[in-house]
C-alpha cells in the first residue's frame, strides 16, 4: 500500500484522554480511535493487524478440529434464565437494551455458552456426533465500572470463542490438553511467548483448578506467582492456599504483574444439563454433554503485543502480525531515479505477495523515520541517491541492529525477510 | 471439508416459527439458526457464504480504492446529537443501552457517519488529504418493529458500509459513478444480476434523486416500477410525481415486489458541517468535505440469492458465493475401492485449491442425494460401484442439465468446473 494514500495521520504528542501506553501507542501511530472508555474502533493498520492475529488463532482452532460460526450479539434472555445467568445481581456486566415491538429486554453477550449450548440441541442426537469443536471470532460486550487500560480492557472487543462438547470427562480432558498447547503456540508466534505462562486458577465446581494464560507486563491488573523452574504460575485466587509450585512444589514464587491474554474452562454439565443437551450414549442411555469454553481476546493480545514490544520510539510488530513486513522508505527530494527506483521495488516486492507499505509522501526524511518507527513495521527498506550510487538497498530491521547495504538481487528476491 | 465432522445437520421439515422462504431454507440445511425475529446466528456453512459474499464486496471496494477499517458498534450519543439523530422520534430504530458507570445511554450503530465523519477530523487537513473512501464490514443493530422476512430484514445484521469524502460535487459524482458500477458487478458475481435494477428514489435535500438497487423478489417489501427497455426502476416514493421512465420517458412501467439489496446517498455536507470535518483548499479557505455513503446488507444479499436461487428441493448456489463449489459424493456400501477411490479424490481436488465438500457419511444415498440438493453446492462429483466400474466419475450440476461421465483425469484437474 502507498503510504500517500493511507488516510491515517500519525500525532507526536500523547492523547490527553489517554493513560494506558498501549492505547498511547496505537493512536499515535494511527492504528486505532477512541470512541469512548473501553470502546475502540480499528483504523486500516489496526485492521490489518487484527486480521493478522486471527489468521494465526484460525490456522491452530482448524489444526485441532475447530469448526467456525458466527454467533449473534443480541441474547434472547430465556436461554440465560434457564442458568441462572440473567440476572444483574449474578452478572453485573450486561448491557440490556429494549425490543421496540413489546418492550423485551434483550442482552449484549458477554459470552456465548447459552446460545451455542441451545444450537447444538438440534444438531447432537448420539454419540456419533459427538465430540464437536466449534469456535468464533465475534464481538463482546461487558459493562466494564473502569476501562483505563486501552485495549487490555474494553467494553466492546473482538473475542475468540472456543467450545467443546465431549462425550464424557476422559474425551473432555484429552481436548482441553491439545487447546493448552494450540495456545502456547498462538502465544509464541504473536511474540509474547516468553512472557506467557500457564497459570493455575480456581476451578470452580468441576476440577480443582482452571487454567489462565498470563503474560508479565507492567500495566497489568492481574498479580501471578510465577514458579520460574517450571515455567508456571499461580494466580491470586489460590495463592494463599497454594503458596508453593503446583507442580516442583518450589516455595519461592516470584510476583509479577500480568494480563490474562486466554483462559481455558472446564464447564463439565452445568450447561448442557441446564439447557437440555443430550446425547444417546452407545448402551442408548441419555447422558448430557461434557463442556469447555477457551477465550483469547484479539484486542487484549493486539494491546498486550505492544506495551511490550515497544521503545521510546514506537511499537516494534512481531512479523506473523505485523500490518505489513516492509516498510519501503523513499528519500526522493527531486531526483526522479530514485522515485522510479522505488516505485518498481514497490512493484517487484509486492507481486512476489509480500506486504509493503510503500512511503512515497512528499515529506522529510526525518519525518519519515520518526513514522517508521513509531508504525513499527519489522523490516525498513530504503531507497535514496545514496542507496542507488551504491548499487545496494539500505536495510534495517525495527528490532535493533545496525544498517546494511543489501545486494538488490537479495532484496528483490524477498530473502532478506526472515 | 468432510461431512461426517460437519455438525450442522439437515431438516426435513420447515421451522414451525418461520414465514420467510430464505430463512426456512437456510434453516432446514443448516446454514442458519434463529436466535429470535431478525436476529440470527451463522453455522459453519453460513459463514462460509457470508465470507465469500464479503470476498466479492470486498475486492470491488479494493478496486475503487476503498480502505477497509471496523467501527465500533457502541455509539457516544453527543455526535449523533450534532447532526440531530439521537432523538428517539427521530430515530425509531435505535437501540440504547446504559453505561453501568455513570448511568449514560449509549446506542448501538445502525449506520455510521457520525463516527466516521469524527475520526477523519484528526486525519484531515489539507486538500492534500482529500478524497477518500473508507469501508467496513460491520454489525448494524435496527429495532425493527416488524421483522418477519428472515435474514431479508435483521434486527442485527452484517453490511459493508462504503463512506466517500471528496473535495467538491464534482469529484464526489465521479466516485458515485464508480461505486453505482462497483454495486452492478457485486450482484452480477453473487448471481442475482439479472433480476436486480438501478431505482430512482427520493433525493433528499442534496440531489435530484438518489439511488437504490432493487432486487425483483416476489417475497419483496417493496414496490418499483420497473422500465424494461431502460433496465431502470422508479421506486414508490417518487412514481407519483415521476410515473414514466426518467431515462426514456417511456409510460409503461412494470409494477413489482423487490428488495432493496443496496442503496448509494449523495450526502452532500450535512455530516462534514455538523461534525466540523473542515479541509483548506488549494487556495487556503476553509471548506467542508463532500460526503456519499454507500451500503449493501450481506444477509439481505445471501438471502435473496436463496429466494431466487432454489427449487423445491432447495438451494441453488451461484459458484462464487456457494460454501462449496463441488459436493463429492461417496455411495460406498462396504466396498472399500469406492471409499478409498472417493478418498484420494478428495485429497487432490483440495490439493488443487477446489473447496470440496465430501460426504463420506454412513447413510442412504438417498438422503446424501435430499441433503446435497438441499444444500446447493453447485458441482456434484458422485463415486459409486458403477462408477468405477465404468472408469469415470458420474458429474451432476445442482441448477440442472442431465448426469455426466467424466473421464477422471479431467475431474482430478479442476476442468469440470465453470
Amino acid at each position: 500500500m502507498k503510504q500517500s494514500i493511507l488516510f491515517s495521520k500519525t500525532r507526536r504528542s500523547e492523547p490527553k484522554d489517554e493513560v494506558a501506553k498501549n492505547a498511547q501507542l496505537l493512536i499515535r501511530a494511527g492504528y486505532i480511535h477512541k470512541e469512548m472508555a473501553g470502546v475502540y474502533s480499528f483504523l486500516p493498520l489496526g485492521l490489518r493487524v487484527v486480521n493478522k492475529i486471527i489468521d494465526v488463532i484460525r490456522n491452530e482452532m482448524d489444526a485441532i478440529g475447530g469448526q467456525e460460526v458466527l454467533l449473534s450479539t443480541l441474547q434472547d434472555s430465556d436461554l440465560w434464565k434457564k442458568t441462572g445467568r440473567w440476572d444483574d445481581e449474578k452478572v453485573t456486566s450486561w448491557f440490556k437494551t429494549e425490543l421496540r415491538k413489546n418492550k423485551t429486554l434483550v442482552g449484549l453477550g458477554f459470552t456465548h455458552e447459552e446460545p451455542l449450548t441451545n444450537i447444538m440441541r438440534n444438531h447432537v442426537r448420539s454419540f456419533r456426533d459427538l465430540p464437536v469443536f466449534i469456535y468464533q471470532f465475534q464481538n463482546k460486550f461487558r459493562n466494564e465500572e473502569r476501562a483505563k487500560s486501552g485495549i487490555l480492557r474494553g467494553r466492546e472487543f473482538i473475542m475468540k470463542d472456543l467450545y467443546s462438547f465431549c462425550r464424557d470427562s476422559v474425551e473432555h480432558e484429552d481436548f482441553y490438553t491439545k487447546v493448552k498447547e494450540a495456545y502456547r503456540e498462538i502465544f509464541k508466534k504473536t511474540g509474547i511467548g516468553d512472557r506467557t505462562f500457564l497459570t493455575y486458577a480456581a476451578g470452580g465446581s468441576f476440577s480443582r483448578y482452571s487454567h489462565e494464560f498470563q503474560t508479565i507486563i507492567p500495566a497489568g491488573e492481574d498479580i501471578i506467582y510465577l514458579c520460574e523452574h517450571c515455567k508456571i504460575a499461580v494466580n491470586d485466587e489460590i495463592v494463599s492456599d497454594q503458596n508453593n509450585c503446583p507442580l516442583c512444589k518450589n516455595p519461592k514464587l516470584k510476583k509479577e504483574k500480568a494480563v490474562e491474554v486466554g483462559n481455558i474452562f472446564s464447564l463439565g454439565t452445568r450447561f448442557s444439563e441446564a439447557l437440555g443437551l443430550y446425547y444417546t450414549d452407545v448402551k442408548g442411555a441419555q447422558k448430557a454433554a461434557v463442556m469447555g469454553s477457551y477465550g483469547i481476546g484479539i484486542g487484549r493480545l493486539m494491546g498486550s503485543v505492544a506495551e511490550i514490544k515497544s521503545d521510546d520510539k514506537g511499537i516494534i510488530w512481531p512479523e506473523l502480525i505485523a500490518p505489513f513486513r516492509v516498510h519501503l522508505i523513499e528519500i526522493a527530494g527531486v531526483n526522479e531515479t530514485v522515485t522510479r527506483y522505488a516505485q518498481s521495488l514497490y512493484q517487484n516486492l509486492t507481486e512476489k505477495g509480500i506486504d509493503v507499505l510503500y512511503d512515497d509522501r512528499d515529506v522529510s526524511a526525518g519525518e519519515k523515520f520518526a513514522d517508521g518507527d513509531l508504525i513499527g513495521i519489522p523490516y525498513r527498506l530504503i531507497i535514496s541517491e545514496r542507496s542507488i550510487e551504491s548499487g545496494k538497498v539500505e536495510f534495517k530491521r525495527r528490532d535493533g541492529g545496525k544498517v546494511e547495504m543489501l545486494d538488490e538481487k537479495n532484496v528483490i528476491s524477498g530473502k532478506f525477510v526472515d
